[in-house]
């Protein structure tokens, strides 16, 4: 980081961009660290759709430069009795509710120090009960990419009781991998759950299917690059920058010509001789 | 504010973001005040609607730092006889058309100066007929933010002499509350104009209700929290992150369940003892 | 610019703002240019729709400041064989793949050097086939607005060889124009592809009537203003802020009303004694 320059803080929410609950949660930092660098990564997280935000989060911060500091807010529990949390893991920082938003980030990276933001010295003077990114995650968030140490901020918790989703995830036999579509993009893509670092060889194998068995549908042709030559109408496989195998039909959307979402299960096998 | 940071500029407008319009208004002022953070607060107001955008400003001006610069462009009037203004009210400054648009800050701040934006050498050398946004009210909030003051700008104009909106407001009978709904948010909430300041024990009375009588509906159940037990197919009352008393449905859009939209009449009714 | 202040990076793509891509990509900027103003000139260009992008920035880039950094990403042949390149035109510098996104850039403004960005130094250790925004055009834009000179990224390209698309355009003839609606708007207006400055008299002729034969229409109202008096229900010609003749109709969505698109024929005659 330059000498003098803030960290960069992003935001996730549920929030859309119709109302100015963004733009508040905003003002409120930007009163508490002047100058920061604010990027949305996104707000159209499906409303209250944890896992969905913890995917996007997932596949993003690892972009973004040490000591960025994350304020995540896909919050069906507001006001209940869920921890609100702050953690510093791997060179970032995290804010939001304990409540699976950060799964991806908890088994990647090693966890240096986390906290429940008890300490109201560093929310709104009123933390609402229904905003409570305005009043505690916002103030909080920018109280970190000011400077503040966690520990200031509430008292410490365990990083083995932050909480975890309870995914499908891949579940590799020793002749198949069992998975899910984790993830539908803007383009009508259909990512998998299944990492191509899990197949490294997923290109040389001489045969590869891919299974979606409540669709009755098999995939087989294999493309590194979208602009490779092929029949348009053909669904394929490649690997998403999210470094998933995905589903894509060139030029449409795979999600409405194959009407598939989230959650439909896939079975990927083949021959690696 | 940090020695040397500029104020944040936020916007508001009804352009939506599929045209290029904000963004060349953030250029317009990114050469005038370099440097500047902008916060939109949104720029998806329904055409054309300027009380939906004196509602969204009205709770959102109070949570950015004092200087800050709104510059609002809702604006059916544009190249007619309506008066580009800026007003210095409370520790904010606004910019924008001289139609209603700044109602709540006028309602609730004292106006320290309000000018005519009459003087040219502060717009865009063309001024278009039909984008004062980014031909005059942006160079003009960048001027203010690079540090102008608004007697610069143009001519003074009254503060009275500044435009309301004629809204329904609430009206307090001796027995009950004449209202109606005066936001539907991104989650499909609906946020009536009766402020919680005005009832601050609502959660204390043993009887509340919220009649709707278009929908021949009588809302009672009061939550302070979203995640509070009770029946999803059930809307409640709670009071919204905005102040006002609103009526949601956990889980679910209550706009759409209830067929509610902006405008529809409710009467609230309460026994306190 | 002010001293020591970065100069702006501007974004446009067809990404969408569901997905985290824009985010990622403004991570990954921030982490080379840290302290630097993003500008989102839209990122819902039509999924693939090069002439639209190209639209779209090149009716935008001349109200940003000198330096400015435009990193425009619609690329239906991304991974095939057309190159990417970054441009110094005018005063700004735009990074992108050559696919005709930079048409009216190339047209209106001198080249003063243009690349191939073959130098991997300055591109993300991996560059994935399918997010090249990500791991090539953005860590390229960072370091341009970093200070880096276009010929460290790579190999030099004649002006003349960079890519055009194949437009219409307006053709003038003795007695008419025949052009097309080359843009529609968040409102439903319809821009065509006739300059205003083509036809400065616009205004003063006796009679202009725009024939759009396919829909068996003749449009002869002219506004300079939108708050004009005149009929709502009917179509009218105003000079949009983005210097093109458009078609309007008052408070409602030409583009709707008329069942018109981009690409739709319109024949301008008129009588200029």
């Amino acid at each position: 980081m330059q000498q003098g320059t803030s960290p960069a803080i992003a935001l996730l929410t549920d929030f859309g961009i119709r109302d100015n609950f963004v733009g508040v949660m905003k003002g409120v930092m930007t009163r508490i660290a002047p100058g920061t660098t604010f990027i949305d990564l996104t707000h159209e997280i499906p409303p209250q759709d944890v896992s969905a935000g913890a995917w996007v989060l997932g596949t993003a911060y690892r972009y973004f430069p040490a000591g960025s500091v994350f304020v995540c807010v896909v919050d069906p529990g507001v006001g209940s009795t869920r921890d609100a949390v702050a953690i510093h893991a791997g060179d970032w920082y995290f804010v939001g509710p304990d409540n699976g938003l950060f799964h991806f980030v908890l088994a990647e990276q090693p966890v240096h120090a986390a906290v429940k933001l008890t300490n109201p010295a560093f929310h709104l003077p009123t933390v609402s009960a229904t905003f409570q990114g305005r009043d505690l995650f916002s103030p909080v968030g920018a109280h970190i990419a000011a400077g503040r140490h966690l520990l200031e901020l509430g008292e410490p918790v365990p990083a083995d009781s932050l909480r975890r989703l309870d995914l499908p995830g891949p579940v590799l036999k020793p002749d198949r991998i069992e998975a899910d579509v984790s993830y539908v993009d803007h383009f009508g893509n259909l990512v998998t759950s299944i990492a191509f670092a899990m197949l490294p060889d997923f290109f040389d194998w001489p045969v590869v299917r891919l299974l979606l068995p409540a669709k009755q549908l098999i995939i087989s042709e294999r493309r590194r690059f979208f602009a490779d030559q092929g029949d348009d109408a053909q669904p394929f496989l490649y690997v998403d920058s999210s470094g998933y195998i995905a589903i894509a039909m060139r030029n449409t959307s795979a999600a409405r010509s194959l009407n598939i979402g989230r959650g439909e299960a896939v079975t990927l096998i083949w021959r690696n001789t």
